[in-house]
């Protein structure tokens, strides 16, 4: 029994990291920790969780969580999160960070599309990139594993394999993608509130999400050369699902059987991606920790799709299948 | 061609108002308010409304309101809106209101269901409710119309008929109300942040909604006797809307047929409430100001439904209707 | 570990049984009919299900089924249900039967609700209704189980603790109940095709929906007297979910802590039911096996609301926890 | 007045049109028609039309139609449409077609794309392409007029200007368009049954949608060189609207305020072409004539993005537009 903790577990991703915790033999929430005063029950901050988990959000200090759990999940906002998880580290906690604080390489890319210093600018380039089908063997015996953003995992997933098989060109990616509205949180704000993005889809901070550096970075490691996508994010009237629909021209003439062959062959063993010969919808992977994939051959060009639940594969499942290399459990423990 | 102001613009009601007069031929928007710095353009607020009207949103005072306008229509919550009111009224403006300051006839109602004093006591008890089918000569004259509530119209245009024939009892009845977000306002609250309202249905306010005082005081009237609803609003994932299913005793053996027909008869004139014979959904009038009304008999019980688009027969339709009584345009003028 | 079949394996109950029973260590998925040609892969049918279960559907004949599993789930229509179940029960499989075909206890009854001839009258009445937190000792031993309506259930568990305890008076009680558009099954209908049912709420089937005489029985059951409500179903634009508001009168005057506290007392040892303070929204129960009730008191009338989920608590989460008693696995195993 | 007659009115594009018309002070509908059984009142088929317009739906004969209407809108399913248009043009009516029929100028093209041979192959490359902002005076004398795609709408008013103005290279063009459901129409299928598609976003028929063609042909005449786009079309769970995200390379190094100056110069004088600054939602143009359109320059590449409502300046609205420059109506009556 592994007993773990959650910092900032007011939000979504925390919702549903607890969800899946429950259901894990080998996972024993010992702590949450919240700003929020008064210590509230957890089902009176989350009332899904209502009878189901005997926790109060509390306002505990860095000693205190790493005195209760071994493994702590931060759901902290980036910067916020880097500066709790550097004294947890020193005192010996094994940390997942859903925070963007870890997954880049560079802290001057970092200040660049975050736009302050890094608070830990040390660690930056020597912590592993928490996702299990590129980076496997490097989470398991991590002591920090930055847990990727939902946008880079739909888009990585998607393009990482045929790039690293030179079936497609590194250059003019275009990567289209579509989320459903629990990605941008749970903080109000007016493009989520209900009346505003219920009945409309459009896009946002086009050329400028800060998930573009983290897909950039990936990418050129599958690819063995830079790599710079065209990333436009769009809001999508439904909950949870990101779809990404990603352009690229092929290396040379090539079959649409050959890139679904090669997404195939790199996913053979893997328990979490589905490569499908279908169209899928998000919907399939609601509320799992699957990604499916596909490949099509349009006009020359190379159409792949991606499918997955932002808070599960995106998120929260993701830090799961983490936890599970870290600790030694089955990989599918819980997903 | 009159000349109107909007109090409070940056709403939904209001930029409902402002679409429905940009169609109307005899009125001319002179002015819209707000405490928003920087006079921005409307459509900077409302983005539907971009190209659409050269107007900026302006923090005026009531006698420069009254110096551009004749007709002030006010957006602005309760409280605040009497007391923007009354200089408008002083200087010789006619307004309609859409909050709830003089709705009630009575200010101890008032100050019991709205948690404070009445600003303009005064007033109450002289000032027309602005629902057409009830009170249509009142509001032809009046300088000063209390423009219903989305609930109230829903509710009262579905058993004031009944209640007046003396087909129902006015004791004992019951008011579900199903009501879309944007009538929760464009105000940010957790409870109409997309992720938490979206794909759930839930009630709120139970026996606490300040609907219910207004709902009561017209019903009294149409029957000649105090009743006492039991209302109670649930938010429904869905933009607009409203479907209030009501459920009541009928006076003595009643014919499915005879409440149908005794609704068919009190809306024979009215060119906005349509008697149905098939059970209407909120769609059927979403966009439009009709009220879709029907009755069934169910095990000696008498349910009547009906449906209306809360922003515009249960707000800015409502409004305008009001105008045009006011000012003597054909009553579905724009409508 | 217990061999399973699933009878009409293409809508939506069947599929969240199959997503339970997935993860069920004491249920082996052995079969899956239905009438499709050419014995299409699961996952074909339901891409959610791609690459999770290895089954084709077949159409197979009762002694088939037979010979491969112990416990049938049927989700065939009614009518198709009790002729395709009776040969099993014969052939001595135990059987949920998600239809209404066993539900009801006189055959009257359901022939006048139904349109036909029950096609086994001479069960009817020995059957028992599979709602554990009524029924639980009867279960345990059943070789045949109705499962309960989803709006049954909903109203049930709303409303039969405070019968029971002769806290309200049997006669005149409401349901107006609203359900996710997934309870009209998968069946096309231009009710449930989306541009017309999306961002719209009506009432439909008022005073004939077939569950009304399933609600009236079991009530009248825990009445101790004959109980006929007034159910009004509602169609809400979303998935999943049913929230029932139930009115009636107390039979004298009683607190709102009391109406609370019966019902706490009522559910206290139940896993599945919890009795809240705050009034739940459907989003709270969605995807789980729980029931949410709470009770209000508004103007001397009693107001029960309940929300669950109505592919689980209301389908088939409520058959996997009938089958745990019936086989003896934990009661929550899977849930 | 015009006498104007409706082809096939049960769908959803005749709802938004009858919608349009009866605002229209120039248009009196005299015929609708239908293949359904026993001329249904027109409020029977489309409940929001209850009381709104007098009007049965026939079964009419061509020379019927032609006797009572000058003008005839066809809603009928490309084939039928063409078949159903013939004997109206040689009865002197003046048609709006909104099916694919007439819209491709290569019979062809049409058999590929469409799967069957042309019904009418002598008159293709001589019917208008009913798009005001590019063919506005020939629509102003034709007699038939091929009412333009929804997505063709939404790509070519994005990409056009660009492409005429020689801003963007004419090949490798993306347009990954998203579109609602109501672009499906009214006909059911499993995709467009609720459950299946709300909470969901797909991408469909890549590679092979019937409106590529049709891009095509008006994109490659406003380039004066053949052009072959990318088109992905996309299912989002919502009534309405398109947003294409269109991807195009620059033909030299250019600003961001030049694309934006050049979409502003095009459209300057057209009523229903909004070129804005911000990232626009579909919201904002629903239940309106409106497209709105912006451009964003991201890492060398242009990015053009349009909203529009998919049965309004898709479909009906431009219907009615076209109408207008064919009668001498201004343009923007009843838009």
């Amino acid at each position: 029994m592994t007993r773990v903790a959650i910092l900032g577990a007011t939000g979504y991703t925390a919702l549903e990291l607890i969800k899946i915790l429950l259901r894990h033999p080998g996972a024993e929430i010992v702590a949450a920790t919240s700003r929020q005063e008064g210590s509230p029950p957890i089902g009176m901050v989350h009332p899904a969780l209502h009878g189901r988990l005997d926790l109060t959000l509390e306002d505990l200090a860095p000693d205190e969580v790493a005195r209760r759990a071994e493994c702590v999940f931060s759901c902290l906002p980036h910067g916020a999160s880097a500066s709790a998880i550097v004294p947890l580290l020193e005192a010996g906690c094994r940390v997942v960070d859903f925070s963007a604080d870890y997954r880049l390489d560079n802290p001057e890319v970092y200040a660049q599309w975050y736009g302050e210093k890094h608070p830990d600018p040390g660690r930056l380039g020597r912590v592993v990139y928490g996702l299990p089908e590129l980076f496997r063997e490097k989470i398991v015996g991590a002591s920090l594993v930055a847990n990727p953003g939902c946008y880079p995992t739909s888009a990585i997933l998607a393009l990482a394999p045929l790039l690293r098989a030179k079936c497609i060109e590194p250059e003019g990616i275009v990567v289209d993608a579509k989320s459903g509205v629990s990605g941008a949180g749970r903080t109000l704000k007016l493009t989520t509130h209900y009346p505003e993005c219920n009945e409309s889809i459009s896009a946002y901070n086009v050329g400028r999400h800060r998930h573009t550096p983290e897909i950039d970075q990936v990418l050129s490691t599958a690819a063995g050369t830079r790599v710079e996508v065209i990333f436009t994010p769009h809001l999508v009237p439904m909950d949870r699902g990101i779809l990404a629909t990603c352009y690229s021209r092929p290396v040379g003439p090539i079959a649409e059987e050959t890139l679904l062959g090669t997404l195939r062959d790199f996913y053979a063993e893997e328990p979490f991606v589905r490569v499908i010969d279908h169209l899928p919808g998000t919907k399939d992977s609601a509320g799992t920790n699957y990604c499916d994939v596909t490949a099509r051959l349009v006009r020359g060009r190379v159409i792949t799709v991606s499918c997955l639940d932002n808070l599960i594969k995106g998120a929260s499942g993701a830090a799961v299948q983490n936890f599970n290399l870290m600790y030694g459990y089955p990989e599918t423990t819980a997903l």
